[in-house]
């Protein structure tokens, strides 16, 4: 397939400086665009490359300042970087993905359980008694959905997917493979013999609406209650979320990170990857917590950067970095001082004076 | 249902204040308790809740000081938490979860496998060669059993667990989705000219009875010899186990921890979250080990605290943590200083007083 | 099976000290040993071993020397693990594993798919549309492989690999269970209302040759063009590798490492569990990374160590680290130091002698 400068531009409502009539054939990352290519430049440490790229068409942001000649064909729009999304998903929709529909024979539907119109279920994939699948859902092959769970119209679960009896998903969810919605949650009650006692977990897990969960990430049902992902969340990879949990809506997570029971996690916060954060606490909406942070403590204030293991401020943090990569330097400095005020010392009782204890 | 006071203290061995004949028809946590929830209190930092919370019964600690008027009847007991526990699993083994029998069509059992009594094997799960399953168990579907594995009896295994040839698994033992034992251990002899060569793992994973482990845990197969999970070791989710490993009996892990091959951990420990703890080292028993820490050497002593990467002893930890959010402040401290005993030393040499080099 | 030190010794092209006709019925770690065992050290700190083992015949390095009278036979070689090894392959080649072949009647093939010779795919494996599958692969029970997959010659998938649309696998390729191929990147682009926007990940993953991959690992597929793990790699179990990130020939990354999206890691690498890397930097060849370290910048330099979060050089960050732990005592210090030199200031202030401001 072929698009124009004109066409594209006409799609995402961008400027066009250049040949309206420009072609494309394909999509590419910046770095590797070749004569054909429809790239993007989002970040401004990018810019470099529409003075060299080959691409013949580049999306960019109104607020790009072009300081050199450019050879390809520019659209400017608000944000190239949701422009190019929505380009990618248009592209998504006609290209490929068409999507399967119907139950494959070698699947496994319980004879109570309802399925809405335009599924898809496949091979080798388990659907437990009284499960509910509302319309448009997609099921690819190995899923287990346990007894009684509730998953709302226009959600996807890739391959392999399992979801443990009694929870329920939202509409346009999408979870990627491996992944396990349900489990119990850890709780173990020490006894005086120093072996421990399952609590059973009765809760389960709520999934909201528009939330992506990436591949192999673990979410624990509650022990009662709910453990609940609210609209809009988005998680990574080998994330563990543990029992009681709830996370805000449009948070997004990124992968390795854990989250100990019962935590609160407000709305709108960015959390990095291999974040720890401990049990019972609350985060405020809006936090920022940086990679491999461990957070040990509530955080009250809204909209703060954190970082480190135990977390605190951002620019604190950063400066205690600094100076513990100079520690061996600040240590000889002490030394010196010690030597310095030891001599003046040794000085100073030469000329009878004296000196307190 | 419905159960009284009554009801309730007897089966825990609980004593009543109150009505013995106060009603409720289901748990809550006690946060979220309305009329009609039977809840507790295991924690003194909840106690708040038991003057304000709509909860009918309380289970409570007699240790438990109660300073105002409570409404709700309290059953006082040793350990409300056990008690509470213990109440859950009744309710769970009459209410839900009434298990599954039989090996239903599309599961896949090898003619040489022996099954006993009372088992559950679900759809495409795939039970190999010479397997032995013991009476009661549990096999959710899309399970994987390799070739002469063993399960003994009441042990459950929930969707897609997945165990390689020749491992065995003891009685009473829960296993979550998703988690793989007796994967290759992570063991490559490295070449001259950069590249590595495997070496074959051909010991087994060994797991004793009433192990509980998480949702997509990873635990390798020994080298040589066997990686072993001693009886009534609990782990979360996410965990990696390598070659070789030893835990020792009633050791809890948390969820995203790592153990190096070789290392033998202790009885009676308890591992934080995000751990990581290198090959090659003895933990002693009841040493507990905080959130993201790093240990790096065996520890020798009994019963210690560790924590930070790399890990040292608690108290003196904390300490130094506390100091280096400081460090900015310390810095500036030790540059006053020298810039007083500068200031000092050019008023003695004023003095005619010679200073030393 | 029996073997004799000479039967061993031409295999592996070693010399004898001791009989060669001493004779072994089975493989064990050289703590393990017993009568009849064949056992190696490669690690000289396992020495001691030498002089008290029951180990029949044990293979050692030519640069061991032997302090005391040792009674196994013992058989030197250039690389005693790597001698070893081979001879566990060879013995695993006879042993164990000899592999099933055909397809299982439970399995799902695709009538597009192109399927090679001497191929295992087992039970509950589902194979999608246009996939190629070449010579001697093994799939073993409860895979996914998506549309348009390719997997060459003589790579072995155990259960429940998951692989998503359009990825390619390499030669030789050994992939451990509930790993998960191919799933989308992480990118979604924010809107001014907070919600996110999905950015669709039209690449995929390429792994070359000879790569080894372990169990619950998550590679996703890019957001354009591929993700790739070049020929050699090693990667354990529970790593999680982003969208565009590519990994060098023969590096070896050990478990729940995290490696965030575009991040170029150079050949030769050795990286340790739980490390994480930032995306967008390039790591030179032959950097080595410790456990638990956090990577912010790109590694200009080859073959240095890195050590710490944020990671620094090694050396120095081992002299940090030594300090931090004396951070209490650093502080005493100075303010001894702070107490002395006021202390003095007031003795030259009595002396009349003035300090400027």
């Amino acid at each position: 397939m072929q698009f124009t400068a004109l066409q594209i531009a006409t799609l995402i409502k961008g400027n066009i400086s250049g040949h309206p009539d420009a072609k494309v054939t394909h999509v590419a990352k910046i770095e590797e665009a070749t004569e054909g290519s429809l790239s993007f430049i989002a970040n401004p440490k990018y810019e470099e490359y529409l003075y060299s790229t080959k691409a013949s068409i580049i999306i960019i942001n109104d607020s790009l300042e072009v300081t050199k000649e450019v050879f390809p064909t520019l659209i400017r729009v608000k944000d190239a970087y949701s422009s190019f999304a929505f380009l990618l998903e248009k592209y998504n929709e006609i290209i490929s993905r068409r999507g399967k529909n119907g139950i494959e024979q070698l699947a496994y539907v319980s004879k109570t359980a309802s399925i809405g119109k335009n599924v898809y279920i496949g091979a080798f994939s388990y659907i437990g008694d009284n499960v509910l699948i509302g319309d448009n859902v997609k099921i690819l092959p190995g899923c287990y959905i346990g007894d009684n769970v509730v998953i709302n119209e226009d959600s996807k679960l890739y391959s392999a997917v399992k979801i443990y009896e009694g929870c329920s998903v939202g509409s346009r969810v999408i979870i990627h493979s491996g992944t396990v919605i349900g489990g119990d949650g850890f709780g173990f009650a020490p006894q005086e013999d120093g072996h421990y006692k399952k609590v059973p977990q009765i809760g389960n897990v709520i999934i909201e609406d528009d939330v992506e969960i990436g591949s192999n990430t673990t979410i624990d049902r509650a022990t009662m209650g709910s453990t609940i992902i609210r609209k809009g969340v988005k998680m990574d990879n080998l994330i563990q979320i543990a029992h009681n949990v709830e996370i805000g809506e449009n948070t997004i997570i990124a992968a390795q990170t854990g989250i100990a029971g019962s935590t609160k996690v407000g709305k709108n916060c960015v959390i990095g990857g291999q974040v720890g954060i401990v049990g019972h606490i609350h985060i405020a909406d809006g936090t920022r917590i940086n990679a491999q942070s461990g957070l040990t403590k509530s955080v009250e204030a809204s909209n703060i950067t954190l970082t480190g293991s135990p977390a605190f401020d951002y620019k604190s943090s950063l400066k205690s970095q600094a100076i513990f990569r100079n520690l061996p330097e600040l240590q000889q400095r002490i030394q010196q001082l010690e030597e310095t005020v030891q001599e003046l010392t040794t000085l100073l009782v030469h000329q009878n004076l004296e000196l307190k204890k």
